[in-house]
């Protein structure tokens, strides 16, 4: 008969553990500190390895790209970038349903994304450095969905970033604000109401003709 | 022959001026204080004249109504918040890229207001006190935008909430973070991707078949 667990845990050490989440720590923590100092744009992956004493490759090996690298600084979730970017990413048919239910539903499903988010927004607004962060992380993921859809070139950067920053606005009424008509709703009444708009401004009606 | 005003704007006393203008100063600092203590759905043009030492109906004869008079605390003009009304509460037809129009251009042609609304929505996203008289201000303008026009009426309040929601978020990425995409491009062009997204919000295409 194996002895139950019962109050062992309470003996485990705590704090840092040894072992590559301390590499993931260091490349975390000297990743903070590049992007604090040197902006998003001007934070390069090897000067961020460097800071941490890896190399390079062991930086995107770990977190993917820049873009995830940034967003795990912020702790959202690599998971949640991926959505929000294949959302606006797909077919012109169905994107504005798509980005509104996908970016909503993190907000409703993904409470601790839910509050790094809150947390980005906030800062962005109210402290220089952390706009300009933010800035240029959406205006470098704003070209990279442009390069990967191409239709409608010279517009789809505009179109791309009213969208994202409609979004933003629904967020700061329904989250942050608490409007009563806007938090009270459910989630779909939002989607439905929602949708057609991003629909307009992502594959305007008036380019299908 | 007259002589010359030159340097008499000088000699002149600064600070308060007598008369008039003390009591609406009286009548401003009154407000603002009780709008930070009891919010703006809490704060009574009684209490508010009562504070500032005169009658109720000289508060209404100075600034119009509780709304302009929050609006005068805040520093936008009595012309911009009607302006934004009027645009609000006009026909159905053409409301998208008329409720576009007015706010993105107050936003280009009065810096002032634009000023003021920069700074209220900053110290919304900030401050608890303000987050709630903001909130408490849209709530009582979307009812009573809704009480003027009445159709549609359950989801009339959302949808002007959505609508208005959508709004901040354009100033947030155009004018707080300034994505160039957006900051750099003419407002025409920001008003017409707008304008059928707003009209979806606002008139529905599926309710008007």
């Amino acid at each position: 008969m194996e002895e139950r667990s019962g109050g062992s845990d309470a003996s485990r050490p705590r704090g840092r553990r040894p072992g590559p989440s301390t590499t993931r720590e260091s490349i975390l923590e000297a990743a903070r500190q590049r992007f604090a100092l040197d902006g998003f744009r001007g934070a390069t992956v090897r000067a961020i390895a460097t800071d941490a004493g890896v190399d390079p490759a062991l930086v995107i090996q770990s977190f993917g790209s820049k873009d995830k690298l940034f967003g795990a600084v912020l702790s959202i979730s690599f998971e949640t970038l991926s959505e929000i970017a294949d959302a606006f990413s797909g077919p012109a048919e169905g994107i504005g349903e798509r980005v509104a239910r996908t970016y909503l539903t993190i907000w409703q499903n993904e409470p601790s994304d839910a509050e790094a988010l809150r947390a980005m927004l906030r800062s962005a607004i109210d402290n220089n450095q952390a706009n300009a962060q933010l800035r240029e992380f959406i205006e470098s993921r704003v070209t990279e969905d442009v390069d990967r859809s191409a239709r409608d070139e010279d517009a789809a950067a505009v179109r791309i970033s009213l969208a994202a920053s409609m979004l933003v606005g629904v967020t700061i009424g329904r989250e942050i604000l608490s409007v009563s008509f806007l938090a009270d709703e459910r989630t779909d009444t939002i989607v439905a109401m929602l949708a057609p708009a991003l629909q307009e401004v992502l594959a305007p009606a008036s380019h299908r003709l």
